[in-house]
């Protein structure tokens, strides 16, 4: 019933009176009047206008669940929503759910990680207050050597949802760092359980500072992170971006099936800050120095050594070098 | 002390009387019997000559841990096994092992399984009496998509153990379809959890009919399957096929961390009934008909099409064609 007190509010634009919500709904005029104070207390802004009646005026920063159905409505991120306040990592909370047979498309939000995990086993710093940390169940009929087109998709996805939510134009490293001013707000950590012929399921992990404090890092990190608020000078929905970010990832998604790496390849390369710059690319322990000059048709970067030889790899870290 | 009695027998190859392992061991005479006893109510044959002693003539055909480690002694398949009777799928356990942190090596063995898996969700028949069905996990520090390898590299293990046992020449069918007679006998099932940068764990799944009666399989499989025991004509020791395979697997891993896929591919190409055979691959919903002309260095198969294109596969299923 709070849902649909919250609901009726969302559809209007000028106050409802509590006589009017009681009526439609339905319950007494004391129990709207609780539901109202109960979404007050989880941080709905609900003015109270003498002889007018209730307005909804603005929604709490908060990843809850009910306002990710809401934004996420006919997506298929909104069919199964796991949010919660402190977890582990969100990863390890999809994976066990993909485990136990999660839908496509199943999310988890969590407000703070302690065990937040960044690529090749490292940490992602996951602090409560400003970040996003979400995880989503994808289910693709494709095969392992398919999935890293997933990283570049994601990154499209995220660097796409910036642009519109923030009005900030991010570049892309490859495969998936996403940068604002040449530093890091974002993670993207794509983690898969599969047989040789076909993917079981991937889980794609996102990791955004959103409106976090860079001060609030650890020194190690405060030269090379930045937030989204910290570049625009203002804070951001953390909903709307998270909403935006995954309908987009659905989008490309579809087409990815239908068409394809190629196009979600092209779009990429609207975002990218890798391609002509001088790299090192550390791959398997190796380092290999030289240009990187094009993205392969499965999404590997095409790098030409400083010795002439061109080299394509699917997985590494590209550190870009100034000249 | 059951064990330290086996050990005793086992490095005899004359009878040793009862009072001799009284006192080795240090235990009664009556508990020398009772040991003896269970040892025989377990399959091991073991005579006993008046006058003389106990004399161990046979080891059962049962994969018992106490053999496995035995047979296995020294070698990285024997850090855990767990034996069963029956279980779902020899995978499902590795896997759930691997997940919570088995060692590389881990061992599952079982006499039967009653959702023995195989490639693209498809059932692997699993009777009791005379098969092998065995999961390993590997941690490799390698990458997702240097995972196809070890389907390749699991063929060559088995194709090398079933010449040296059983006295038999297999052929290989790409990728790992290990045949005799151009009948299949053997299915491996690899799968993997991995981030795009790495592997976390693999687990090769491998069932064998080694002395399995064919006229138990159903009867859609009866055109197309077969046993060892029926195209050598005798039973042969799953024990000891299971661990020169087990033992020729961690060779080829070595050279495979040490040396790359090159090798192994050279090994598997030994083996080979695909190369120069006009194939129809399955792959991803596509099939493409040509003539299969190479491995290329990461495992993949290189087909050149009916219409002269030439195109490397990852994965997928190949039939022998007929012209």
């Amino acid at each position: 019933m709070k849902c649909k007190v919250l609901e009726l509010l969302r559809s209007h634009r000028e106050p409802v009176s509590g006589e009017e919500i009681s009526a439609q709904l339905g319950v007494s005029r004391t129990a709207v009047w609780k539901h109202i104070k109960t979404l007050r207390e989880e941080g709905y802004e609900i003015v109270s206008q003498p002889g007018k009646g209730y307005l909804l005026k603005g929604i709490p920063d908060l990843l809850l669940r009910g306002e990710l159905a809401h934004f996420l409505a006919g997506s298929m991120f909104a069919r199964s929503i796991q949010c919660h306040l402190t977890v582990g990592s969100t990863n390890d909370l999809a994976k066990a759910a993909a485990d136990q047979g999660a839908p496509e498309g199943a999310l988890v939000v969590a407000e703070c990680q302690e065990q937040g995990k960044g690529r090749l086993g490292r940490q992602w710093f996951s602090p409560q207050g400003g970040g996003i940390y979400a995880s989503v169940v994808l289910r693709p009929p494709l095969k392992p050597e398919q999935a890293p087109g997933f990283t570049l998709l994601a990154a499209v996805a995220l660097a796409e949802a910036v642009q519109k939510v923030a009005g900030l134009t991010p570049g892309i490293k490859w495969p998936n760092d996403v940068l604002l001013a040449g530093k890091k707000f974002c993670g993207i950590l794509t983690e898969m359980k599969a047989e040789m012929d076909r993917i079981y399921y991937l889980v794609i992990g996102t990791g955004i500072n959103v409106n976090t404090d860079p001060q609030s890092f650890p020194e190690s990190l405060r030269d090379t992170a930045t937030s989204i608020k910290t570049e625009g000078g203002k804070a951001v929905s953390r909903i709307e971006l998270l909403a935006v970010y995954l309908k987009n990832m659905e989008t490309l998604y579809k087409v990815y099936l239908e068409q394809g790496l190629p196009p979600v390849i092209e779009k990429w390369k609207t975002w990218n800050v890798t391609l002509g710059q001088a790299v090192s690319l550390t791959s398997g322990g190796e380092v290999f120095q030289g240009r990187a000059v094009d993205i392969a048709g499965n999404g590997g970067l095409v790098v030409v050594g400083n010795d002439g030889e061109e080299r394509i790899f699917q997985s590494g870290e590209v550190t870009l070098r100034t000249k």
